[in-house]
């Protein structure tokens, strides 16, 4: 069991494992044969960022049993996806801010991501869960009128705005996410809670799926999808995003 | 009046200004002070890649007067985009290739692609035009079925094949685009010829308008969208996407 974090201290930044509050720092490649140098920071003294920059971030629509049921809708038998700007990813502490000039409705989606540990082109199933490098937290935020245009549905705008990805705040391997939860604090108070186990699409099975439409690489995300209990952001709430054995993501948005 | 390329010679990726068949070669960044080496190459000497490589690329919908007059529908008051996936951007020369497992219909899209200089965040009209480094010629490559999908048109998986993004052969910097035309040539036969001053959105408009949503980095790509004569590719032709000053973009498909 690892848990993986991307840190800046003073203007530097560096990746280790994080065990406790320590964190070994390593060098070279996370995803290829990184090394440990000998060094340790407290967690303390270094800010988190990001745990990887993903080329591309890809987000899942209606992969969960509990949220389709409650909307009427089918569990899909292909995934349903869109691209999530790398342009709109934040890191762990940061504020999401509300798009300038935009003063539609502005709601988070607490998820798991999938985190790309290897290049992966059109993987069978059986071998798509060797190109999985673990797993983190993200926070989907999505503004939700530019889904409802009737002749272009917007995902691009809807989930693209800058800081609209949170992402962190680490990368845990080995991570036995049937048991584990998905929990989203809006000020403390729980707004999601729901089992990992629910997805219509596992995540190897989405690796190998996706990778049939597109090459996966080291480093990219894929954001499963959320359930049921997503709601409204308001100036000057804070929002966490917490999975069993990742910990927690948590940003202010105002 | 310069074109930058990107090539590849022996093991080693270089870059740098395109005069007749002569390469100047670049070192640095493209995007900030390249410095010239001295050395010079010969353009036979050397396999042109796409001459930037995008964060992101943002493909336009309905952005030519002429195509939407034709399909009977109005000019958008705001840009309509998705995010086609950098995996899928191609070199020029190389071949493009029908999905694994796919056999639905896959079409050329000549466009022009405005290549990013300076970072833009919420920048106003005016600025602009001076983010922009120059222009090339794209092939937005698209499988149509998923896009007729009522219930989730599918735009990410239509655009987001691995190859269907062939991109250059240069970079045109100060192009007069007002005065230039698209041409897409299949197998030498002209199928596209439109001209880019019967773009709805122009380049700095766009540049502006985007920003607002979405941070664009120095390299990222907008494809300003297509207008008439697209049409389906089948194995063993070559298509050619041409723009006055800018050059040919030529392709293999199969």
């Amino acid at each position: 069991m690892t848990r993986w974090v991307r840190f800046r201290k003073g203007d530097a930044v560096g990746f280790g494992t994080l065990d406790g509050t320590s964190i070994a720092v390593h060098a070279g490649d996370m995803f290829a044969h990184p090394q440990a140098t000998g060094d340790t920071y407290a967690l303390d003294d270094v800010a988190l960022l990001m745990p990887c920059t993903p080329g591309k971030v890809l987000g899942m629509w209606r992969n969960y049993r509990a949220l389709n049921h409650k909307n009427g809708v089918s569990d899909p038998v292909d995934p349903l996806y869109f691209i999530k700007a790398n342009t709109s990813l934040a890191d762990p502490g940061t504020t999401i801010r509300p798009p300038t000039g935009f003063s539609g409705t502005v709601i988070f989606e607490g998820e798991l991501g999938v985190v790309l540990g290897k290049q992966a082109t059109a993987v069978d199933p059986d071998a798509a869960e060797a190109c999985i490098f673990g797993y983190t937290c993200v926070n989907d935020v999505t503004a939700t009128e530019p889904l409802q245009d009737t002749v272009f549905p917007h995902w691009t705008r809807a989930k693209g705005f800058d800081t609209f990805g949170p992402l962190g705040p680490c990368i845990r391997t080995d991570l036995d996410w049937r048991a584990a939860h998905v929990r989203v604090l809006l000020d403390g108070v729980e707004r999601q809670n729901y089992p990992l186990a629910d997805m219509v699409m596992s995540p190897a099975t989405l690796v190998s799926r996706l990778s049939w439409d597109m090459t996966l690489m080291p480093g990219d995300v894929i954001a499963v999808g959320t359930s049921v209990g997503v709601g409204r952001l308001k100036p000057g709430c804070t929002v966490s995003v917490e999975i069993d054995g990742i910990g927690a993501l948590t940003n202010r948005y105002g």
